[in-house]
């Protein structure tokens, strides 16, 4: 991790329209507001926050989640759990399922290092492999078994399955069974609010028919139920059976969200605190110009642009064009010079934050912090 | 730049398949044939090779192209001329259009820092600030005239622009005119072989008409004339107006690039060094298995996806389904299972390359070297 090129600039005002370009800014009230929404509404329905970190890869925001009341924070790799333990994150949940020997050498690793990491599991040889490291360093590593809501992506595939590796795991020294994971990532984008709700029903549906078979053949109740997406949380809150809430891009926000009204009032519930500033770097064609943020700084996943924030008129379109650049289309009797600054909501926060060292924290047009990505690549 | 997590392998037999994954791995062998092969094409034509870096972001990489005759590097952005420059590459040429006074800051420093440094310009308003910014530093910068070969991103618009800005880098103090950019990028990933050369005929036209202005004009014929890709090279070559090749994709390749003939054979001209070894996270459902890497770890560009070279049978495809995952899918009566390792060969390795830290250096199995990407993020 390098220090920022920009580090010079903090505490200054005026920072915001100095730094060089590309380079990824939060805004600290926007992401204050929108932890602390997040927060009030999952207190309210009496559920745990466990923000997801794959959405920042970023300890200094992870611990201001924790601070605002998070339980502890998700990762989504081996990598990033490292990451957040080295930084002192304390609590995480490893949502991905994982298999190499390596991979379990590492987590267990960590687990070792006095880090709370809970794991998740989708198969009995995997659940054996994980108990027999934890077993050989002393120590046992918490399970999940993870559920697969209709991706196909990880998970065993209803209650049957649950229950053998429920068993499997009951019965296995190394390692404990808390819970289950269920995490519908189908509908994390699903626009349509009214598909969302069908889609949320259905998986509270799915959920409860494992729930129900834990109990009947094994007299289990998990005591810990994990899910939840920035897109579907209201919806899932509502069907009562998650004890533990996962959204990760509500702190960010990005246009691929944006365009997912959660609670269905037709406007996103959380603003961008994420932007990218960029500046013109060509610009000899009529109607368009070319600045310094292409695919390599704005990572897309659902072919959404980013959107203007500042720095061109209404009717100004951004779209990342090649690897370095994007190209601007402008509304007619418009033009930007070289050396113009402009900020973007990025497409989707978070492969976007992962082709970053650093977010810029800013308050205003002044440099208030650099937060390393310290979990960016891992 | 952190170590990398596989440190502990090197020098090690059968660390190929003990790697962490998601892992990039870099085939030594392959890679040396490939810069030789390149190397020996520029030579017989009588052209230098000055190859991107913005295709690999390794400084390493970047030692080893000059070792093999290449008279310096291409770099795409200011952070990557500078993290080049750190690292002792002292013969830069920086392909993209800059334009804020941070940018020109920077990259005058660089210059100021004894490195030579040529810089592409196509606005008299940026020259006039790059030559400002060199007298207050009391060294010249030297310049090329970037044309536009059509993809309006960057460059004069054609000769009349050329000899205007040419003029005014004559008659400025501070930057001196060292000839012309002509980067026909939007040949590079031409297919058809016949529409290819099509272009870069016209290309070609394109280039001698504005030489032929800048003689007519100003009397000054540009030393060096710079472009080329490396999917049209071997056309561009036989056009005979430029001294100097940037291709940048040949070293490591993908399976972009593998899909464009170079030179009309029907077969590309350089096999793929770079991989990204991962491995199976679940594999509950028939035909179907999910491994870890996902976007976050295989960037594409034309949507083409990654190839599996090596731990499926034939006729498995891979495409990376979301951030962390990808899915493969089996031909009939095959599974995989949690733990099995796959190499693939990557969509499109210049953005692919900008998501990792580390290139792991393989020779059969052995690990020999970890080149850190020091241009990652820059």
């Amino acid at each position: 991790m390098t220090t920022s090129p920009n580090a010079g600039l903090i505490g200054r005002d005026g920072a915001r329209q100095k730094l060089l370009t590309p380079s990824l800014l939060v805004d600290c009230e926007t992401l204050d507001a929108n932890l602390a929404r997040m927060q009030a509404i999952c207190e309210a329905a009496g559920v745990a926050l466990r923000p997801h970190g794959k959405a920042h890869k970023c300890s200094m925001l992870a611990r201001r989640q924790i601070e605002a009341g998070a339980v502890g924070i998700c990762v989504a790799t081996p990598g990033e759990a490292e990451a957040f333990a080295n930084a002192g994150v304390g609590d995480l949940l490893l949502t991905s399922t994982f298999a190499s020997p390596q991979a379990i050498e590492r987590v267990v690793r960590i687990c070792a290092g006095g880090v709370r990491l809970c794991c998740v599991v989708d198969h009995p040889d995997v659940v054996e492999r994980i108990a027999a490291a934890a077993r050989a360093k002393g120590i046992t590593v918490p399970l999940l078994v993870d559920l697969d809501m209709g991706r196909k992506r990880a998970g065993v595939r209803g209650p049957d399955e649950a229950v053998l590796l429920a068993r499997r795991i009951l019965e296995t020294a190394g390692v404990t069974m808390d819970g289950l994971q269920a995490y519908a990532g189908h509908l994390s984008h699903c626009v349509s609010y009214g598909e969302r709700k069908a889609g949320a029903a259905e998986a509270v549906a799915r959920i409860r028919a494992v729930i129900e078979a834990l109990a009947s053949e094994l007299d289990y109740t998990p005591e810990r139920v994990t899910g939840g997406s920035t897109g579907a949380f209201p919806l899932e809150l509502a069907g009562g059976v998650y004890t533990e809430m996962q959204c990760g891009s509500y702190a960010l926000m990005d246009t691929e969200y944006a365009a997912v009204d959660a609670d269905g009032s037709g406007e996103p519930m959380f603003p961008p605190s994420l932007f990218v500033a960029t500046s013109v770097t060509s610009a000899n064609h009529p109607g368009l110009a070319t600045a310094d943020a292409g695919e390599k700084r704005l990572a897309t996943k659902y072919g959404v642009p980013p959107r203007i924030a500042r720095g061109a008129p209404d009717g100004a379109t951004y779209r990342a064009t090649s690897d370095e650049h994007g190209q601007i289309t402008l509304p007619e009797g418009v033009s930007l010079s070289p050396g113009n600054l402009l900020e973007l909501v990025v497409p989707h926060c978070d492969p976007t934050v992962n082709l970053y060292d650093h977010m810029h924290v800013v308050s205003g047009n002044r440099l208030i912090d650099i937060w390393p990505i310290d979990a960016r690549g891992a």
